[in-house]
């Protein structure tokens, strides 16, 4: 069975909240509905809170670095919130293009710092 | 494997939403793991969306009308929002208490509704 990751709306904005680990057909589920949430909704920010993620391995960081590409081109912006150092020496080492996201400390300021990104 | 509900905290408050129908054992987890995150977080009110879910059955009623009543003794207001007909029905004839409960549409107002009850 595949898990499903709620993706909650509030206003504009998609929130996010991974709390386990992600196997490869949770990850690939989770990006299909997010992509879907954000056409549907017309969202204009995703903040993706990641704090419970003390580890990812290569395909997960792929996925997620995929879905923050592909969130920008429908238009909604992404920020990537609560990075842990393993997650974050993993991102870098395999070169995941994760350049021009914002990131924050926690669900909170992620949202703040999107409102402030997007004029509100 | 046991599905369990990601619980987002913001601010001084808890956020849910139930996408899918639950199992009795994902339920009995999210009693578990919400009153958890609130003794954890000290969270003042909780939002619990269920706009996704048109139909429970009595055991689901049940193990709701709790975890509301349980998260009150901890000294948290949960407000309920997208109760659609069917689940109104549901618990309304099997006498889930649910009388001093807030509802509201949708998350968002859902919130307003705990801002406005707590005074922030």
């Amino acid at each position: 069975m595949t898990m499903r990751i709620p993706i909650l709306k509030l206003k504009d904005y998609l929130l996010v909240s991974i709390q386990w680990e992600l196997d490869d057909q949770t990850a690939l589920q989770f990006q299909e509905d997010l992509l879907t949430k954000i056409h549907e909704t017309s969202a204009r920010g995703v903040v993706i809170d990641i704090t419970s993620i003390d580890f990812i391995d290569s395909f997960i960081a792929k996925v997620l670095g995929d879905v923050i590409g592909m969130s920008r081109l429908m238009g909604a912006k992404v920020v990537i919130t609560g990075i842990q150092p393993a997650v974050a020496i993993t991102l870098i080492e395999l070169g995941i293009q994760l350049d021009d996201v914002m990131t924050a400390l926690d669900l909170e300021k992620g949202l703040e710092k999107l409102q402030q990104e997007l004029g509100d």
